[in-house]
């Protein structure tokens, strides 16, 4: 294949993703052991290329607008054992070790605990560790959004 | 809680999802039994309603602008075990069982059946049933988004 000049520098795998107009791509967190979904965030171009050279989730946050290395205030890293491509193209699956169990900045194992039930979101699921355990008086402690 | 008149018509479950500028949420379908991610795609308000009333995976398909019940043509209907929303409310979770045991428009169980492998996309699931047979002669035969 011959390089374009919008592909210097950027391999093959990564120009095959079909980015948003905003240069994201949603990526999905899956317990690599369990199967269970922890989360879902966005990456951008850098943050997924870094995620396959370090294997460990880098996501892009949307809210500060910088990559973000997950687990860079919690400790709680993703170790990535696989990274997939839906047919669309354009959406991520990483199947990870979630290091400390915890995906959620909530100190929940998975962010999708809030579950339907008759009308309502309902929490079912524990929270394991108090957030403030987890990023001290306040700081970090924000959705990864 | 008092009705707003941005309410009428709409369940308070349905108005604390923070939909996108566009109105619309992800929403990740995942095989209740197996925990196997079968496929992510698009929900509009209407769409999910129609998911929790219906009890069956409806989403919003942004190629066709229309209403997408999963399975209208291919027969793979997503019968619908739970719907959970993340710790954002950005992100929708439904735990299905996935009728045919196929969920992507390839004849694949997944649309997750991509991995990197050094620098590659690499298909490493089967096509259980040829989109031929599934669809008919091209009709339907086209990505579900």
């Amino acid at each position: 294949m011959q390089d374009s000049s919008s592909n210097v520098g950027s391999p093959d795998w990564l120009s095959q993703v079909r980015w948003t107009a905003d240069g994201l791509v949603p990526a999905i967190a899956q317990d690599a052991v369990t199967g269970e979904i922890l989360m879902m965030a966005w990456m951008n171009r850098e943050s997924l290329q870094l995620t396959a050279t370090e294997g460990r989730a880098v996501y892009w946050s949307r809210s500060r607008g910088k990559l973000w290395r997950k687990g860079e205030s919690s400790g709680h890293q993703q170790v990535v054992r696989e990274i997939r491509l839906d047919c669309d193209e354009d959406v991520i699956l990483l199947k990870v070790e979630q290091q400390g169990g915890i995906a959620c900045h909530t100190g929940r194992r998975s962010c999708f605990y809030r579950k339907l039930e008759q009308g309502q979101w309902v929490s079912v699921d524990a929270v394991i560790k108090d957030p403030q355990a987890i990023y001290g008086n306040g700081e970090g402690n924000s959705s990864h959004e």
